[in-house]
Formats: C-alpha cells, structure tokens, sequence
C-alpha cells in the first residue's frame, strides 16, 4: 500500500509583494529580486501574486485593455521565462492577459524550459466582471520533474469545486495566485477566512496549496497579505506571513507525501470515497437560495 | 436587495455527550436529560452526537443489528419524540437504524409536532462500511417553522459537495451528528481539522453549521469532543467545546442572516456565482488521484 519511493524534496516560495498600480516594468523587476532572493534559499517552485505586473484596481477597461499583455510573448511573461531559465526554477504568476479583444485575469506557468500553460480565473469577483472575461480553460493541471501542478486564483477558492477538479486530475500542489481583501464578516482580530479555505482544501484533498497574496493598498483598496503554505494535512508548513509587509514564504516539502499519505485507513481514501451518483447538482436550481 | 423583514431568532444547542456502548435505554435517557437542560436555556434546535442512542464501536454486524432501531418507530425515536413534543423543540438525533434488513448510520429530524424525517450518513468511515449501507436518501432538507435544515454526518463534512447539495436546496443551517476520532496528520496541539472544515463550509455557503461530537474512549477509540456552532460568516458562535468532557454549546442566532447576507458586493453571491458548466467531474476518472 505505501509506496517506497523517494521523491526529491521542493522548496516551495510564495512572493509576497506589493505592485505599484500601472507600473508594470517596474512590478516585473521587482518581482525578479524576490524571486532571486527565494531562489538564493532554494526555492525551486514560487508563486506570485494575482495580477502583479499591473496591479488589481483598474478604473476603465480601457485602461486594463492598455495594460493587458499576450501569453506568453508579452513583455512580463518573457522576463519571467529569461529569469525561471536563469535560475532553474518553476514560477506560476498572476498577470493581466490579453487575448486578442478579449482579457483574462490569469496565471502563467512557467519552467526551467520556458513556458508551460496558463490558467484563466473561473469564477471572478466584483467589478473585474466589467474588464475581464471569466476562464474558458476549465481548470487544467500541468505535469512538470518536480510534479503536477494545478492553479487558482483568489475567489476561486471560495468554490471547493475548483480544488477537487485539480485533485482529481491528479495536482499534488496547487498554486494559487491571489489579491485577497477584506470580505464582509471578517473578524480584524482572527487570521484571514481564505486561509481557512486553504486549509480546508488542502486537507479534504490531501494536496499542497501555496496561496502568494500581495500587500499594500491600491486606490483605496486594502490587501491583506498572510501569504500561506499548506500540507496535505491542511495544517501551515510556511506562514501565514504578515498583513502589511512585502515578504517571502518559503517551506521544503515532498510533493509525493500528498498521494502517498492519502490512504487514512484499511477503507478510506477521500478521493475516491466521493459519490458523484448522490451529487445531482444539475437538478437543482437557483430559486431556493435566496 | 436587503429584506427588511425580521425572522425570530433560534436558539441552537450541541449535546456534548459521553453515550456507553450498548446502553440504549440509558444513553437516550442521558441525552433527554441534557436536552431539558439546554431548553431551559432556551434552546430551541437541538443537535445530538452520531449514533448517540447506541455508541460507535461496534465489534460485528450482528451486534449492530441487534441494537439498531427503526425510525420513527422505535425506542429512541420514540422517546425524542416525546422529549420535542413536550419541551416544543427541534432535534436532529443520530441513531444506528435498521430498516428490514439493511442498516444505517442515520439521524432522525424531529420537530414539536412530531416526526419530520431522517438523513442516512452518505460517507461512511472505516469498518462503519461492514455494518451500515451507504446512505441511499441523498441530501434532504427538512423546511420547518424556524427555517430550513440541512443534515450530514461525520465524515460527509470532508466532502463539500454535502454542504453544498444542501446549501443549494436552501439550508440556511445545517445539523452535523458527529463521532469525530483523531485522524492522521492531526496536531494535537491544535483545534480539530474537522472544524476547520466546518467554518470553511459555513463561510463558501453562507450557512450556519451545528456540529454535536460526543466525549470518551469506547472500545479503546477515543473521540476529540470540540462540538462548534459556526455562522455563515465562517466563524464559531459558540464552541468549540472541551475535548473530554460532556457539555452544552448553546448560540443565539437568526437564520435568515445566512441569505440575507449573502450578497457580498454588487457582484457576487457565492452560491449563485458557481459555473458548473466548468465543473466537469464526469469526464474524469481516479487514475490519477493515487
């Protein structure tokens, strides 16, 4: 049953930054140091914020039309390609992606070869239903040496849904590129209700989630930081980091732990304990929820 | 957008209790014992440990199905029945039931003017799958008085499709019967994970959970105790309780406070902003989960 097999251990980074809205040269060369700096301590798989060549609060779509960039031939995207080739890392990050008229709020997956695919968020929050169009690549994961790989981006992990097609598609981690801000029922005093998402998921999955949020406030706009490494436990192996700071989280872990700890007893894997007969969502409607 | 109207609050109460093993009689006269307790708090919805009339451990099925009952007709149903109608209270029980000859790890719903219904446990853990049948009622929910009801128990709360099954037919709370056992992975030095899926659950549906564990060691199992009352804000009203000892978790809380807070901004609404056109669980198959 348990498997004897070594993988290789990861280090996984997320890059708590802060973009300068607009300033999308000047984001990417930021977010080339921290990488360099997560790098410098090993990590080989890093995770950047939602959106963080541009910044989040755009004012017109227009304006997020003039910022957006193609993936991957796109200014940001073949900086980070020449810096993953350099550095020999894996990177997934949140870029503004634009697509011939239409944009996307989407992640670029990147490795040591160049580029790998991206993910475009499924379920979008507020107004960037007026700039971007939601994610028509479902939710693809991405075989890669070090393992596979899925992403979300921040509200998409309010959706268990998103988490349990990366996991059945067999992702041991899944990145999530975020721009977490205060959500009505917040309590200032507790640590943010995403995180809690991530645990939840990272445990009733038995996958890795690395979730890398930025910081600062953007045209009014608070973010709230707490960047977060989970096991398959669900239990934080890195973080959360502060609310406030640019800062680096970093934990070593083994990918392979996620499947090979995924058996809790002679009956039960949750995986496959799932009972799509009983889940007839496509009956329901939407007239008893208020 | 915002009601105005202004549901009574309810009064929710966990049975924290301590059931012996085979005692029937006893463990339901224990459990009235606490429900007269609580409702002197003013409790009006109750929510009881799984097989809390029984116990857990049981060593074969024919021991199981010598102490399982029918419902509503047996003696523990019976018996609540009579306890709700007198004290004018809502319960939601779980009890090992027979039904010809299958069994289930079942909960009755029961409400002042008598029987309403039952939910059979849809997940089952461990050797529970050599005794019980995996529960055939789908995910019911019981529209009384005081709102809706949702039910699940123990290991179902690892599955978001249960919360959400019942979250989408209206649930604004939903009574989780629990035996939670220390699980693989667990830090002792923290709250239960299953807590933490909980307010996970509560939160991604904008629901109230009610989750009753029971206390003790049966049979060399122990059992972690924390029952917890969570709004649909994600975080505990109530609890979580001791580890070890019987107790009443009572909240004072307005159920139509889960739908009538349930639009987060001018956008979103969880439940509603689901894109099951992109959740395509039926093309996948389970050779990639390990």
């Amino acid at each position: 049953m348990v498997s004897k097999r070594n993988e290789a251990p990861i280090t996984v980074a997320c890059i708590q930054m802060e973009p300068i809205f607009g300033e999308t040269a000047r984001n990417v060369a930021t977010s080339v140091s921290m990488i360099e700096q997560a790098a410098a301590k090993g990590a080989n798989l890093l995770v950047l914020p939602e959106l963080c060549n541009t910044g989040y609060v755009f004012s017109s779509r227009d304006e997020a039309f003039t910022l957006a960039e193609n993936i991957p031939d796109g200014h940001s995207s073949r900086a980070w390609i020449a810096c993953a080739a350099r550095l020999k890392i894996y990177l997934v990050a949140g870029i503004t992606e634009r697509d011939g008229e239409s944009l996307y709020n989407s992640a670029v997956i990147i490795g040591p070869e160049g580029y790998i695919g991206r993910y475009r968020k499924v379920h979008l929050w507020g107004d960037e239903a007026l700039f971007f169009e939601p994610g028509n690549l479902g939710f693809p994961v991405f075989k890669t040496r070090i393992g596979t790989i899925g992403c979300q981006i921040c509200y998409d992990c309010w959706f268990p849904e998103s988490f349990r097609m990366a996991a059945l598609q067999g992702a041991e981690i899944v990145c999530v590129p975020t721009n977490w801000v205060p959500i009505p029922g917040q309590d200032a005093s507790r640590e943010a209700m995403a995180n809690i998402l991530v645990m939840a998921a990272s445990h009733s999955n038995s996958i890795f989630i690395a979730a890398a949020n930025r910081v600062g406030i953007e045209r009014e706009q608070p973010f709230i930081g707490q960047s977060i490494i989970t096991s398959y436990t669900g239990w934080p192996v890195a973080g959360p980091a502060s609310e406030a700071n640019a800062e680096i989280v970093v934990a070593t872990v083994n990918l392979a732990d996620a499947k090979r700890h995924r058996n809790w007893n002679d009956f039960n894997q949750v995986l496959k304990d799932r009972r799509p007969e009983v889940y007839n969502f496509s009956t329901l409607n939407n007239a008893s929820i208020g």
